[in-house]
């Protein structure tokens, strides 16, 4: 186990005995970010650090993709998120020892992240080599209302005797980098130096670099001011790549030293050096004009107001309790102030993937977002709209129409080497498409106001010019690779080609209920008419002889997978060769199953019951994708229980370590996967009709689920007890109508409550391979 | 054009006039090589030179593969054959001026390989910037009898004045080197410099030097004599990585100075470098010994033996009359002479392919080795069971039982570095036990005498470990990639089905038919049952709605081509990205057609004829493999005009430069096609009976051909004119059986004449796309 030991508590994340051997997910658990800027959550004397960086979004450096045996069109430059000056370290001398919490027996040595007030705090308690007693006290926040902002207040006393201290406070590019994994020379010497400095300055108080990426050219500035309270003298002086303050104070029994730190980032692709210098020192003093307390009080504004529209609540599961409210802070702060920038994989809580973003922030990060904080999604769909160029381009490449969006990148243009899992994976552009839509469907906006309903003309071009109609009339997928990675560049995958249904239908629609728009975009009626014509023929294959949807042509015949043999074997991808598990019946994430949820009328109940126990069986969730879609699968075929077991499994990704690679960052799609088990899986939420629909359970261990979603600006709280499930708008237009196991109800303020339906499978709850239930 | 202008000529290939624009296909043309040794053909003078190399079959460098996205049991080494020093230069200076045929204006410059003599030939004649007229004539030769030998008989004369002359001999490793295909530093850092010098040492009349491989450890020795005529005086000099010998000559009007210089060489994994030196000196005395007439003499007898049993005559095309020989001369050249290496893609005639070996040279050279020079088949068969440990790693690794071999590798592993077309061409492991079949079909021989019994029996387990059956009772190979490079990881591709079918009712009947030795390798008689069963139930997929079988499941409802708008986008995988071809109806090279020729009796007529005209329609030939195959399919339906033009296309590859890229090395499998399409298809010829089929047809340009191959020790000649096939045994046993047209005929010394049938095809001869006809 690499993950902390942390307190279960309703509203703060606590590791009440730090413990230096397991850093690494650590300083990814309490990383702070705004979206912009992303800190990770190292000790402020730097060391032991497993990865310290802080992170900008969008700032990101290029390298060269060479291949042993290249061919047409796969991407020749890789990009990776790069760490900018950091401004964390705080390095302590007492008495001449460094303080290195290794070396010393600490009384208190404690980290809490309070979700409420959006603030990292730490204590710690030691007698130093010279005999006196010490404590630290620190608080560190990256402002959620001042995006270019990082505060650190720095609290030092000398317990009961006197001490000699020295703080050395930097702003650093030299900090413990990102692993870079790769063999590659010409990676290594890209990312691990990417930046050339242009200036580094001191003022007496702090400094400021600028710096500016080798390849890529984004300009970069930091600035760094500090205020000091007690007897203290304090010096700065700028070096190569460096600002160093420092604060040296002769602290009698009893007395404190108190360092407030501010830094300010910021980055452009174009602006020259001295402005980019301006805006960071601007930014500084922007925290400095609002003081520490302000920034503190906007903190908690901010996070209350996030709270009123998001709490999530359950009673009977305190562990539960605290993961979704966890990930919802996280979310809620990867996304909060983003600019021009997606929101990785991993957020800016690690530089893993590279600081790339996939679909899967579409599939499970922006819905969220879309029903809790629009605004926040809507400036992420806007980056996506961005891209659209790049999607061209790579389309043209492929001698493909329309646009097809990349599987991973920082700045919309396809980085991924291995094409059958990317540049295959066209589903990837259903789901880009499907954030659209279901944003515009949720808020009530225009399609248009983000770029919407050209992403879906130009998706749906796509989905014409790959798909086609065989003799039969059957319109077909062939050589593509859905959502599970173990079976891929197969025919007909039945998610990708449901999706592509979905696309076409509503590129369709998009284009005939805004005429004019669609001119614009140079849609025809004919092409209107094609793209219906296709969406009604999509073949769907069907496994008559088992009674189930092959996840794609000829999935069921292929040879099982022998997972009694293999039990010690996973992930499969690590103990076996491609070649070997694309045609064998082994699911590595839900692919059939997350078709089950988001095209769920496309089946019925029958199907659904049969397909999830035939997939639950074969699917052995080497992805952290993959729990929540288990999830709303298992609830959408009448299994709270297994549907529970799965949601703790996708809100605890992080907090237990459960995948081991924390420490590389937090996983953004389980965060905003463990809420939408909740409230799409437990709460049958469906977001895709003209009125809000829910179709509640709750498990036998929960006693009480209660979620809130803004509807089309009306926000709605729902709780969920054995009395039934009873509703209310808290605020917004009023009344909502609102679906509830397929009745429609006018909820107002006053709770409605309707009675809670008995859950009413169709068969047995669904097994799992050995070893592959449910975690935690 | 890149081909150099050569006349056409019976026995001899020679430029009359020699392009030193053309000169990098020349070099591949004009290599001289026994298989154990080979030299590029270039200019004595070293300069221009595109790639001026000696190989060693067998010494070869290694380097990492890297991967931007690796996985699971990608290979993680390459290999490339890498240049041996080389003792081809004899640079000239004739009164201070240093010869570059291109600053002077020769009144003859002309060359030619003399395919009965084993001969490169070069007369040069030029007026000196001093004002002489000088005649350069050199002749060289690769010894076919003392395998390390290399000898150059070098004469200049001053014509009509006097001449101060110096000749600068070189053994040297500072060659102008094989291109390195990659972009990767660690790879041309591991191939550039492959060698370390460890010693080079001088005698007044040559020298020598030993050298090893950094990576690999290969030893190499390399020794040089120089037997001088006239008044001359020699010396020699060993610098860093050469041996220099320098021979001065005052000539008068009329005089001549004659050089011959001796080269030996050897390899060897451990011997140490007094040893390998020794060897090498052993070699260039060895050559001494005989004499320059002596090595001659041998050139001569060695020839007239393999003519007397693999000439090869066609009256109406004398262009074909000369490939035909060239490409026979090559091949048995290539081959003549292996010990412990394979023969690769290009011989020793060019670094292309980094000197790999690929199922081709089982599937188009061996089976004409077997035919012709059953000795040099049998040795590298030798080579090939040799790597069957390499193989069942390989497998092991792949969590396969028995065997797999290397798709491409020069010491038995497997170096690809993109699995699709190499894990998964499965395919290649039928065409390795075919090959050791057919040999032992051919010669009478036991297949155990080289390996073959084990190679039949791992390549079964192969197959019971890939394939598997379904549910209904057929038993199928699922996402794996057939002969069609075009059409990647699909599901029962026809040929690799019928093959594998093959390959187990093979190794079932060859432990039927030895139990000791099936005991020895561990097969029970269960085993046998289960192969059997398996061979049984191979599901071969039939478009019943065309009428056609698809090359794999599905391949007929695949999208068309466009052939008419990609007219100027060929190859197509230079143009189109896999994600694109993969699933489209454009065939690289045959497959479905090679099933026509390798699995005949799998087919009946009709099918057969609609087969071939379906993919003839759709196939765009990208490969050099493809119109051999092409050629004996169309034969097979009885097309012979049709099969002539395709033989033509693949009997000129080299000659006439046809895919462009010659200068990298020969074709070895288009040089082996090129009679197999005279023979199997033109010919009829079928070896996988007891006895020996023949069904000629004669095309309307041809009036007549003959060929000869060696049936279990009997030496037949087949003649077909307009009057009839004539058949006579020439050597060995007789009578022998022969079946022609399905009727057996007792042949012996005195000919047999069968009347020639006349073409029946049952459709029109079929039509390629736009463009893709058959070449030249």
């Amino acid at each position: 186990m690499s993950a902390p030991h942390l307190e279960v508590h309703p509203w703060l994340v606590r590791e009440p005995r730090v413990d230096l051997d397991r850093t690494g997910a650590a300083e990814a658990l309490f990383s702070l970010s705004n979206g912009y800027l992303g800190v990770r959550g190292t000790l402020d004397e730097a060391d032991p650090s497993v990865e310290r960086a802080t992170f900008l979004s969008g700032v990101f450096e290029t390298h060269p993709l060479a291949y042993p045996e290249g061919g047409y069109g796969h991407p020749e430059e890789g990009q990776a998120i790069v760490a900018v000056p950091d401004g964390t370290p705080l390095r302590l001398t007492v008495d001449g020892a460094a303080l290195d919490a290794r070396e010393v027996e600490p009384e208190v040595h404690e980290r809490r992240l309070d979700l409420r007030a959006g603030t990292l705090d730490r204590r710690l308690r030691w007698r130093s080599p010279s005999g006196t007693v010490l404590e630290l006290r620190t608080r560190r926040l990256v402002s959620l209302s001042e995006r270019s902002v990082c505060a650190v207040r720095y609290e030092l006393e000398a317990v009961d005797g006197p001490a000699h201290v020295v703080v050395r406070s930097e702003l650093t590019l030299g900090a413990c980098p990102p692993e870079i994994h790769s063999d590659d020379p010409r990676v290594s010497a890209a990312i691990e130096q990417p930046f050339e400095v242009l200036t580094a300055r001191s003022v007496p108080t702090g400094g400021h670099l600028a710096l500016r990426t080798r390849r890529t050219g984004i300009g970069v500035a930091a600035a760094v001011e500090h205020d000091v309270d007690g007897a203290a003298t304090v010096e700065s002086e700028a070096g190569e790549d460096r600002v160093v303050t420092t604060v040296t104070a002769a602290l009698a029994a009893g007395e404190i030293v108190r360092i407030t730190k501010t830094l300010g980032y910021t980055w452009s692709h174009d602006l020259p050096a001295d402005s980019l210098v301006q805006r960071a020192v601007g930014a500084v003093d922007a925290g400095g004009e609002l003081g520490w307390e302000g920034l503190l009080a906007e903190q908690r504004r901010i996070l209350d107001d996030f709270w009123a529209r998001a709490d999530v609540e359950v009673d009977g599961d305190p562990e539960l309790q605290q993961a979704l409210r966890y990930n919802l802070f996280q979310l809620c702060c990867a996304a909060a102030r983003t600019t021009r920038a997606p929101v990785g994989a991993k957020g800016l809580t690690g530089a893993g993937y590279s600081g790339h973003t996939f679909w899967d922030v579409e599939g499970f990060v922006l819905p969220v977002l879309s029903l809790l904080v629009p605004e926040a999604a809507a400036e992420l769909l806007r980056w996506r709209a961005s891209t659209l160029d790049a999607a061209r381009e790579r389309a043209a490449v492929l001698d493909w129409k329309g646009a097809t969006f990349a599987w991973r990148t920082i700045d919309g243009h396809e980085t991924s080497a291995y094409w059958p899992a990317s540049t295959a994976a066209v589903h990837v552009n259903a789901a880009v498409s499907r954030a659209f839509w279901v944003h515009a469907n949720v808020t009530g906006t225009s399609l248009d106001e983000l770029g919407g309903r050209e992403v879906l003309v130009e998706t749906a071009r796509l989905w014409m010019s790959i798909g086609h109609e065989d003799a039969e009339g059957g319109w077909h997928l062939l050589g593509v690779t859905g959502p599970d990675e173990y079976t891929g560049v197969v025919d007909d995958n039945v998610f990708t080609n449901l999706m592509a249904r979905r696309n076409l239908i509503r590129a369709a629609d998009a284009c005939e209920s805004a005429p004019q728009r669609a001119r614009e975009l140079g849609v025809t009626a004919e092409e209107v008419r094609a793209w219906r014509a296709a969406a009604d023929a999509v073949h769907i294959p069907w496994d008559d002889h088992r009674g189930v949807h092959p996840a794609n042509a000829g999935f069921t015949t292929y040879r099982e997978w022998r997972f009694a043999d293999k039990r010690d074997s996973y992930p499969v991808e690590e103990h076996n060769h491609y070649a070997k598990f694309y045609r064998r019946q082994v699911v590595k994430q839900a692919d059939l199953e997350l078709a089950l949820w988001w095209c769920r009328e496309d089946f019925t109940d029958e199907e659904a019951a049969a397909d999830l126990e035939y997939y639950e069986a074969r699917t052995v969730r080497d992805s952290s994708l993959s729990a929540s879609a288990q999830a709303v699968a298992c609830a959408v075929a009448q299994h709270p229980d297994l549907a529970l077991r799965y949601l703790r499994e996708t809100a605890l990704v992080d907090l237990r370590d459960i995948q081991e690679d924390t420490a590389e960052g937090l996983h953004m799609a389980s965060l905003g996967g463990s809420w939408l088990a909740l409230t799409a899986g437990l709460g049958g939420l469906r977001e895709i009709g003209d009125e809000l629909e829910l179709a509640p359970l709750l498990p036998a261990r929960l006693s009480r689920t209660c979620f809130r979603v803004t509807w089309r600006g009306s926000l709605l709280r729902v709780e969920t007890t054995a009395g039934g499930t009873t509703l209310s708008v808290l605020d917004g237009p009023a009344p909502l109508g609102v679906v509830v196991d397929g009745v429609r109800h006018e909820v107002g303020e006053v709770p409605v409550t309707v009675p809670l339906r008995d859950p009413a499978p169709l068969r047995a709850e669904p097994t799992q391979p050995a070893g592959r239930e449910p975690r935690v």
